[in-house]
């Protein structure tokens, strides 16, 4: 599968709320991932524990979305936005931009960059 | 300046070739520049010496051209496509992404994706 086509798809799944098998579809299981404050985790386990842990903490998601992809030789960047309330009441806005690198059509790393 | 104006305003001086300008107006003095390798300078010193030093192994730029720029809170993405013949004879197309950090107006770090 082209880079274009996972990083489609990818954003399709998100859209459809399909965070999970979008992961499950294109992760390699030695994914690293890269928070904005430089948080590094490596391994799909990892990866998956972060997700959940962040996601146990949400109250209530008002609105996401996703931009279209942009894509370049191996990797492909996306814009992500979520207003949600966290279960200590605190409502955030998430306004970042994702980049993602592909090898042999599977994300190999996720980077994120957020306001720090 | 926004950063849509300053994301949009940068695309538009690099689609004209003028890349030193738009260093020049929107870099901040303690710019972090980090390649898709790791590899990190810091200061507008340390960027245009890079920047001089890869330009000048330069023979002739075929094509080059810039996306428009996706946008977050405090981030932008541009892809970034150069098809190049260096002074070695080497032809080369590069394809990358490049995430920009605004701060007060200035652009206070760049990092670059591309193909390892």
């Amino acid at each position: 599968m082209e880079i274009k086509q996972i990083a489609e798809e990818l954003v399709s799944l998100v859209r459809e709320g399909k965070n999970k098998e979008a992961k499950e579809k294109f992760y390699s299981a030695d994914i690293i991932s890269i928070e904005g404050n430089g948080d590094k985790v490596e391994g799909i386990a990892a990866v998956y524990e972060k997700s959940n842990a962040w996601m146990s903490q949400i109250a209530e998601v008002h609105s996401a979305s996703v931009t279209d992809p942009l894509v370049a030789a191996d990797h492909f960047a996306i814009g992500i936005k979520m207003d949600i309330t966290y279960k200590n009441g605190y409502r955030a806005v998430l306004d970042e931009i994702g980049v993602y690198d592909v090898n042999d059509g599977k994300i190999v790393a996720e980077q994120f960059f957020f306001k720090s």
